[in-house]
């Protein structure tokens, strides 16, 4: 069975994935954050607000009434041209100055396009890369904050500008030669790639993956602009019907009457420690009140660094979790977020959890050290792992989001199960890091019973042997990263 | 004439500094900013606020109520202990563990005992440093955001921290042996030297000077926590009393009877073509309905670079300045801003800024490429010239500060002075950059006419004579920096 249809067959099993019919008549245009719970008392709970009592949460079920949160800048960014500007604006593209873009390029697009960035509409101005660069927030005309931490700018060389010359628009060209859209009221200014590096991942250690992928190798010129698109970005890989739209997403939750949509974000194969975690996190919410708490297991579908898992084996892996029932299929939606990944922790965990916003999620559970890597050059984690959730709880713009900090589960070696860490009893847990993991599943050898759910691990196993293979063979890789 | 008794002679010459009696009453409680004049059509006006029409600006002699902008969290922070408390406050601090004050911390002992950093009370403990470090802003109880661009933190050595161990306070001694004044609620950290220098200054090269003085040979842990100094900070090097607290300053500035307040910060000794700005500001105010805009003069006073100009020679310069009638005497004040310089651009500029606001100014005049410099290891500016009033402009909480952009004067050299750039005779006009200054007066050569008052020019030219005396003797410089 091909890669590709394994993944279709995926889709069509357990997974909580219904296609979007244009007959959902719920209206999505006055979203209300509505008030929540009061929950002083639990240590999980980081919340910018005090959080307000209501004791009723009832769910009308013919006529519900959306309760997700607000995106940011008040409505969706939605920048796919109608059916009927098709024509048109692929003739107006056509005729203009062109801009290749990378494939990372067209994971921004993708990402802007949808209004994951929401309000921003295009890549970058130099007005909005100082803000970002600067403050990792945009103050809107009103006056309101949103977050935005990391700079989504589009480079271009010194060739590609001449080219453009004083042209006021330019069409945007994919990796594979189609016209994608195009880039209105374009603004050019200077790349400085050392001040962008530095501000963004506080490094400038040679070794940042997204820096030698998409930065170091780019022009020395960023070109903003208003984004249009002519036509949804797709991938044609068998998981495009995994790449729900925040606006499908909304749709999705209300279809599910959800009152509380929690976002776990990963770019790894789901554990069972993870699911203790995001089990224990429902058991929360209702407790906290709550009767519809949805699970959005939100794996990361952008580009990553070579050595972690490829996205269709980690769709595969969750698959596996849910079929195994180790997640619960009827309150979880598991969907790919588009973004590439920068591993620039603290900086970076903002942007995670700000386009979850726009999705419609008013709970984000942060891990420890979120986005963080192994310094490139020196013994350490390039971040506090700390500083990750202290940040997030302070970021501007991110007030109305509810920080539900990781609370450290690891193999309990008494009760063979993942667990909290009890520090009590603290010789009895092992740590099983995602390196340890992956060496596992490289080798072939089996991590503690109750680690991973049967399914999922296998999956991983045949993986890395498929892996293995293609290096004794010497062929290059068959499996797209 | 010794360099002390020299600046003594400044300080009782033309400036128009008067001891700060204490019979002054006028009440500072409640100042509130004055509305502004409309002035929309200026576009040497640059502003976050709309500003608001007001026909009158009538003040009244006798019982002026102060329209001076309000400091940063409301009130000035004040850490200076009363004199009843001396004794008993010296006594606890003598039995509190010690940590040691290099040069630079005492410079910012001095900073924020004064209040320039108000509301900050006292080394940035971890939460406020992230705040810093990310969002260059903190976030107030209230809501409310002040800026805050610069961490203002204290590094300790490993052999301090175990020292200190448990206690809760320090004592704080200075470079000589003598005791300061004590930290509370300590908090201590990890100094990861590479990010903070990363997101200070957007580059790690090696080379900047700051870091090079003050971060790369400081320990590996920061200390936070409260404030509170025994004494008023002194130096004792004959120029104390131009080190005016933010309140000497606000009182001074209700004694002229001030109805705006324009600070302009520099490190550079003053030449003509500063001057028509500071000139052409003061006009500028003058017609938008102002009665009495009051210039800050407003020299750096702590840790600079090894090339720039010393403290007391440019005090001596200045002086000159207003002795020669090219800043009108009675409406200047010129006083010393007690803070070391980070040479972070775009970074520094909004502590620049907002120090100010707190001494009490409304208006900021940008230079270009302020807190600029020369890359330490490329051939080009570390900052994008333009990036410094960008950033300045849209800095949370600076909101209330009305930003000047400095008009770029040159030398015209039909006109034989320094005059506004006017590009459409670009080639009549000569750029005399601070390096070709000091070239010139290092090598006793005399700049065009009309680029500096004599009596400013000579103050600079012995200075860098005694420079080369010294070197050719071979003796240690006998200046202080």
């Amino acid at each position: 069975m091909s890669l590709a249809i394994k993944a279709q067959h995926i889709a069509n099993s357990h997974l909580n994935l219904k296609l979007i019919t244009p007959t959902n008549k719920t209206d999505f245009t006055n979203t209300k954050f509505r008030p929540k719970p009061i929950y002083r008392s639990n240590p999980l709970i980081y919340s910018h607000k005090t959080m307000q009592t209501t004791t009723s949460h009832s769910v009308q079920n013919l006529s519900i009434k959306s309760s997700l949160i607000e995106p940011d800048g008040g409505s969706l960014v939605d920048l796919v041209v109608t059916e009927s500007q098709r024509g048109l604006k692929t003739r107006e593209a056509e005729s203009m100055p062109k801009v290749g873009l990378t494939k990372i390029d067209l994971e921004w697009v993708h990402v802007i396009s949808e209004g994951w960035a929401s309000p921003l509409r295009g890549f970058m101005r130099e007005n909005e890369y100082l803000q970002s660069l600067h403050f990792n927030c945009l103050k809107m005309k009103d006056g309101s904050i949103v977050n935005m931490s990391l700079p989504i700018v589009l480079a271009i060389d010194d060739e590609t500008k001449e080219r453009i010359g004083s042209s006021f628009n330019v069409g945007l060209v994919g990796p594979s030669g189609d016209i994608i859209g195009t880039l209105r009221s374009i603004e050019i200014y200077k790349h400085n790639k050392e001040e962008r590096i530095a501000r963004t991942w506080g490094s400038t250690a040679p070794g940042l993956p997204y820096v030698e992928e998409a930065i170091t190798p780019a022009g020395n010129w960023l070109i903003g602009g208003d984004l249009e698109v002519l036509e949804p970005i797709k991938y044609n890989d068998g998981l495009d019907h995994f790449r729900l739209s925040p606006k499908q997403l909304r749709k999705e939750f209300d279809r599910h009457q959800a009152d509380a949509v929690f976002a776990f974000q990963l770019r790894n194969p789901v554990h069972n420690g993870h699911a203790l975690l995001m089990n224990d996190t429902r058991s929360h919410l209702l407790e906290m009140g709550y009767k519809n708490p949805i699970l959005l297991l939100h794996p990361l579908g952008g580009f990553t660094k070579a050595d972690d898992v490829p996205l269709d084996v980690r769709m595969e892996q969750h698959n596996k979790v849910l079929e195994d029932g180790i997640l619960d299929p009827e309150t979880t939606i598991v969907a790919i977020f588009p973004s590439p990944m920068h591993y620039a922790g603290p900086t970076e965990v903002q942007w995670h959890a700000k386009a979850r916003i726009n999705a419609g999620a008013n709970f984000y559970i942060v891990g420890r050290d979120p986005a963080g890597m192994g310094h490139p050059t020196e013994k350490r984690d390039l971040y506090d792992p700390d500083h990750g959730k202290k940040v997030l709880s302070m970021a501007p713009g991110l007030e109305k989001l509810n920080i539900l900090p990781f609370r450290v589960a690891a193999y309990d070696t008494v009760d063979k199960k993942m667990a909290f860490f009890d520090p009590s009893r603290a010789k009895d847990f092992l740590f099983i890091s995602g390196t340890k993991m992956r060496t596992y599943a490289r080798n072939g050898e089996n991590p503690p019973d109750g680690f991973m759910c049967t399914g999922g691990w296998e999956v991983l196993v045949k993986y890395y042997e498929g892996l293995q293979t293609e290096e004794t063979t010497q062929q290059p890789a068959a499996i797209s990263p």
